[in-house]
């Protein structure tokens, strides 16, 4: 079983892309945090859902989190309306990296050593057999590659 | 809206759980970690999907990666046999912590400061509205809270 084999869709973002519809996009999927990928669909950088929380909680509130309490409802409900005008690229951390990449030809056993080395959840899937800079064909999760390296139950 | 109100079921295991039961756990839900809880059902700490990996990788060629090339499918299958007799307890990192743990009453911004500071992608909730070390009911997942804090489309 290779690379290309156990690869899976999954959502992705570009720097360009409006920080509303990628916060939706997260929400939609039901996701942890969201891909980012550049013109050629080239994975660039993880955006953690936290990140888009870090931009909403005013700096004031992150610094003493007890100020949080004091906030109600209508307050919640204008949260987001930080994340209206910007891009990912205003949401990136600066030490956002991009996720491990394997070659389409990677078997499970090189899959499972680059989690198990990068603590990765996911590794990004390049379309090429021989280089891992190519546009990525999907991804292959930590969850679907233990169901394939676990025994029957 | 409340903690309690938010908060959803989560798949755990107990330190005491069987190594494989857990991977399985994990493959069936989907899930990039599982919640360890005590035997009063408070979360002791988060293990990562990685970890199985980690375990059952021989540690040769995690130290060098050119070595899982060599390595054939017949190989893969018994990759998981590391994993026979073990309990989540062998399994867990040294430097393994709890999740963050909001109160019962907890409100959403209040959770979205906690998640934004601990840049995690969920917290546990409290059955206690006074103090956060009471059995958790559940948790609160990133998409989720900021499927609550989104305008509609």
């Amino acid at each position: 079983m290779r690379a290309y084999e156990l690869a899976v869709g999954y959502p992705t973002v570009t720097p360009d892309s409006g920080a509303l519809d990628a916060a939706r996009l997260l929400a939609e999927h039901r996701l942890p945090g969201l891909l980012v990928v550049d013109g050629d669909h080239r994975p660039v950088a993880v955006l953690p859902g936290s990140q888009f929380l870090r931009f909403m909680i005013p700096r004031y509130v992150q610094d003493d989190p007890n100020l949080a309490r004091v906030f109600d409802e209508s307050h919640a409900d204008r949260l987001s309306d930080k994340l209206a005008g910007k891009r990912v690229a205003d949401l990136l951390p600066k030490e956002a990296t991009a996720p491990p990449i394997v070659d389409a030809n990677a078997t499970a056993i090189e899959i499972a050593t680059v989690m198990a080395n990068t603590r990765s959840p996911l590794v990004a899937v390049s379309s090429d057999p021989r280089r891992t800079d190519a546009p990525m064909i999907g991804v292959v999760t930590v969850s679907q590659l233990l169901t394939r390296l676990l025994p029957p139950a």
